[in-house]
């Protein structure tokens, strides 16, 4: 059944889950594993035309760089000897090859003379909607090429930016240069935190319903499940506002005066988004007011009905005991009906107290 | 009843209620749907005429624009098509022309070269004073027009405005140019937050004067609909003030410096509005202790009377079953009066204890 | 009994209260009604004169304008033409003039070219110490002039202003000009503050003592009404350290050097003030804990003392029962003591249980 | 007993404790009462000599100020003529005069443009480390003069500071001029703050110990004690760090930069007093979280207790009454040792229902 | 067991680990006793040689001092009169020397003309994993010297930075100069910082897979102990944090442009190492809360067992007084199977309780 999903702890609960919030190793690179397939692919593009090029090997990267055209490399999959590679092919700073083969690394941006690096997390749910993924996502951006290294080639974030550049029916990504390219694909990974988002809201809300339409409580559990799942948006999102927003404030001559107007775009999304977070901070204080309350109402009315029981019985007892006892002159004993008016007071006096107690609002 | 109202989840409590605060999309307008009916209005005013013409056809607007005159064309209801060509007509950039079109924004202001851009939302309660429905309006000032975007054409927050423009009496409207019809349009919407803010005070006082003076207990449902309702005011409102400030700080030539001064004015009602809200949110608190206070008073006198009565009646069973015990040779079970005296025992000896109780402060 | 006033709803917790925290309008003056009587003042002074003249007609104020002498002209009792009548002849700003006669608003300094003006709440309690008062005063400085507009013409918190100025042992007032002037009027409202605190932190104190001493707690109710006359403390205080603030920070040639050095002790006595209202916030949660936990061990008590009487009773319900079943051969039934044995075991049993809960510490 | 202490709160609870921390005047000095004794103090010295005298009459101060070497006086018990007629003498401004003699006010720190004027409080701890007193010690520091001025004569914590201007071995505090003094004293001031500090973080571990192993719970009146002597560390402790900083940034002359790298130092060892009272102030918070622990854990076990008492005696009941019962035919009724075996079932069945609860892990 | 360790309290619950929150004393070294042992190391480098000295006596390091190679001396064990030899050797200031022989001090740095102070913990857990040490690192960087100090000579950070140093294949170290020396211990002990926090992040997952799994609770006292845990990591890691920012903010010629890159780079994992930490925090709430949910739980599930059998005895105990009543007239009392109806009823009424209360969800 339904309902009953909030309550089986092994399937919402791993703790496994905790383990990326907890653990974190900035520059020790020996807990990155290599990926096991790796897709290289360069965009090289003009005004006029756009090619793509799906690399075997990541040492022809460099043939394309003399080009006087803009190039995109893409890799999906991080290798150790790739980004070592490519890094020393395209001049990067020993810190930043270390940050892009880093594991749990905080969202960031390193302005360099003559590049920019920004490393962000992308957010999606897998096809359950049930686990939030986070991948970590490099941006390199120099003076006519973008770089961009994805920790898994299965997931892709980049597509909508790939089939724009294709397009030279509107060219604008064409024409503004790598600086634009590089908004394009910023812009790619925040407008996806709005889908998770999403998302997460959903099951924020379908929680609540829960609660308040079937009047059944959730489990604990769940909650901080939640409540976890929030704590990595918040820890994905928030940085990345600060990221973004160092980016805005550069005085580098990377940026035309065109892309700067854009990239105060994305600002203003990752602004919404962090607000969108407090929103859902909110909501799972609610969330959470509402599963106590609803614990406490159940728990409170099983005891009150025992305790109800109990109290309406114990007359009874008394007067059984009263006409128990062995005294030789008893009044009533011997009456013909002495005995079934005694039973009758048994019952009379239960049906008086609850109408007594319901009168004055103790039920 | 009118009291019974608190209890009834299904009138106030609407899920999708929480909807417009845990979904929002910035750019993609997808979610956009096109208003069924739209109103053009266009004003065209100096310091001596004001004329009002009602469009039929977007495309009519452009021929206003050449004019030397001053003029406002107010848009209610939102056609994509209709806000795109508009844009064009008016050299609007394409950001800008998604802001209008997006949903679920945040409040902003974008300061271009030549003109400004301002989101808010206005504020407004339902007939039944019950749902709070939030309305996006998009502000543009430029040379010597001023645009506006309405998103419903039902409701109307600038008849005031216009009702002002119309009167040649006082003239400060007509004389002082667009950025004072700007700032008094802008102040119509500020005006407004404190409207609505009225009436979500009357119900957090209505609220708590239900609990206190009836010594009833309200739902927690419905604590948790009127913080989900200031959530909302919030999210309207925080951000509004820093649009306003913006435009505050601005060093635009569009404003004159005695508009600047009547724009600190919005700037200290918003301000003021923000305070409203910190007010409602120690009321909202104060409201969660009174009902949380409330609810276990009432369950704990339950409990309290359950155990009471109880526990009265325990001492009463223990002398029944003493004369009930079948031992040859019991004291006074031969005695005339022994019976009558046994059941006086079994009553004085609650008296006693409730003395004993009362005296001590247990009860 | 004194002690019963905090049990007492009626008397202390006015729903009514909350209306002046939870209810504002800032411009729309159709809340302000004209106070009934006014009472109009002139103080006309140099260095070795002071004339005070009672006005019967606002109209006549603005003869003292043109003499060369420092004129202080005081309002108590607001009516909407003499507020206007006296701002056109000082050209005040319609702003400002606007603010005077709002309802609710928030202190708050605006700095003009030629005059300064300031908003500040006069704090006070009626004579039985139970209720806040505040009055909105409006105090304006000009060239040669000071305006204050109150609210209301019973209260008066100039008094001590008004003695010095026509003392004319002690010069200080009289020499120094209307900025000094406009200082010791400040000062002597933030001087009011203290006294107000000073019976709000007794008030505290009593209840605290309340608690403590007399075991007893009090109401919820109570709590909640202190708490929202600290937040009318907060509202009124912090606002107005930001107002005093601006005051200090202006570049305005109002204002003499030495006068300055007088306003930065004004800014130090208003943040001292600050810090006592978190002393009182933070006196406010204690009260809150110790409220809480009185009523949580009262309620405590008394289970535990039903818990304790049933279960003391119960082995004697079971002994009596034993005797009382009517198998054939019982021991003991047809002995001389069995009767007086079972009903020593009946008294013995609880006296042991209540020295093994004793030493367990179960009681 | 040594853990009653704890629970007596005649000893430990005093009410006029709150009294210095929720009443305050900062300019009305009609609170402050002369001083019965006042010791007044000269210190005249140069590199080369030290002298001490002990002066009756304040009036015979001026005549010490006329010199060239550097003076400083201390005055030990406020008077107020003394104050009036030394600052008179001294040219001290009229403001810092009354700050001088006001109560209660808040540690601060003026910049003159010939003297530099700081109120700090001294902290202590009796003699029985029961009660935390602050002394208020006003320092004036002017261009060859040091004054100061204590509350009361009987503590003093300067004597560290006497005994190294006495000491002509060690001549730094001699050669470095006043400003070096100036900050001597104030080190000998913070230096006892952690000494205060120590004494108060010892109460706070004994406390915990005191519950942790003594498994007994403290009296929630003593632990609100605990937070307000907190209370009044951070309210002496954080405005000091405010007034000692605003002396590290003064551009004063009165200052050499020698001695300004020792402000530095003191400013570094009041932030980490600050850290030190944001320490305590978790440690309050376990203290309370462990507190409320152990009152629910006692409380609950006490009710369990009973609860599981009279339940495992109901079954014993029932069976009494069963065979209590007249039927005329009743098994086992005329059994030998019938008797015998439903007193047995009555042991047996709360025994059965004891090894059940125990294994579900309900007791 | 290995589930019960979390429930004793003597083994985990030292209150002597309070000690190094609750006292600190930056200046008075009274409290530093001087270790037992010390090894004094000099390293001695160029670009093409490192030479290693262990030195007996402190007075040898000042003969090291003239070379114009880049030179390294660490202390580990600290003696008095060890440090304050050296520190007049360099030329050490007196400030920093009463720094270095500190207890409980706080992370600081302070920049001098000629030379760099850093004071940092290091952060370790002993060998089970089960206290957190901190243990305080002075680091000097002067012209061409580094000087380090070290409270322990057990323990040791900088083994990593040894090996890289006598390491001449990558000459990074060797070259850059002392700036780049200074750099690497730095980033050794953050680097420590991580592994310290990765164990405590363990703790807390344990912990709540301890709860979650298992669903036993685990005690008060344990959840207090990792609040301590976590306490200690906060006030040595965010101090660290702002010591390390000043370092970068410095205008000191002591550091190249090239390890100021590589400083920056630090801030960045200090950055991350804070954000872990909140993490940490919220992870702690979390347990806390879960830790009060299961605790409420089992509670309130033993008393509702209680309760539940106390109530569905009652009406069996009712219907044995009814028919041992002695009323000569009672129906059924002779009846063959009155007695087996009578039985079968006090058992099928509770029966039907159960179906009653489980179908109402009151179990």
């Amino acid at each position: 059944m339904d309902n009953n999903r909030y309550f089986s702890l092994n399937k919402f609960f791993k703790p496994q889950k905790t383990r990326p919030l907890l653990h974190v190793n900035p520059t020790d690179n020996a807990l990155r594993v290599d990926a096991e397939k790796s897709v290289i692919t360069v965009f090289q593009y003009d005004e006029n035309s756009v090619e793509e090029f799906k690399l075997d090997n990541i040492g022809e990267c460099v043939k394309y760089k003399t080009t006087d055209k803009n190039i995109w490399i893409n890799v999906e999959g991080l290798k150790r000897a790739d980004v070592k590679a490519i890094c020393r092919d395209f001049d990067i700073h020993l810190l930043i090859e270390e940050d892009i083969l880093s594991v749990g690394q905080r969202p960031k941006t390193d302005l360099f003379e003559d590049f920019v690096f920004c490393l962000l997390y992308m957010l999606s749910y897998g096809q359950d909607n049930v686990l939030l993924n986070k991948e970590q996502i490099s941006l390199i951006l120099g003076k006519n090429f973008v770089l961009t290294f994805q920790e898994e080639p299965n997931r892709d974030a980049f597509d909508k930016v790939r089939l724009r550049l294709k397009n030279l029916h509107n060219k604008q990504l064409q024409q503004y240069g790598c600086d634009f390219l590089y908004y394009a694909l910023i812009d790619a990974i925040v407008d996806d935190y709005f889908i998770a988002m999403d998302i997460f809201g959903e099951k924020i809300e379908e929680a609540e319903e829960h609660i308040v339409k079937a009047h059944s409580k959730i489990s604990m559990s769940y909650i901080l499940f939640l409540r976890k799942e929030l704590l990595l948006l918040r820890r994905s999102i928030y940085p990345a506002r600060d990221a973004i927003s160092s980016i805005n404030k550069n005085e580098n001559e990377l940026f035309s005066s065109k892309t700067l107007r854009y990239l105060k775009d994305i600002y203003d999304h990752i602004l919404q988004a962090t607000e969108m977070v407090e929103n859902y901070r909110e909501g799972m204080a609610n969330l959470q007011d509402l599963h106590l309350n609803q614990a406490n109402l159940k728990m409170n009315e099983s005891m009150k009905i025992m305790a109800i029981v109990t109290c309406l019985l114990a007359p009874a007892a008394v007067i059984g005991g009263i006409f128990g006892m062995n005294f030789s002159q008893i009044p009533f004993l011997h009456d013909h009906y002495g005995f079934y008016f005694s039973v009758a007071v048994m019952l009379l006096i239960p049906l008086w107290m609850i109408y007594v107690f319901k009168k004055r609002g103790w039920f």
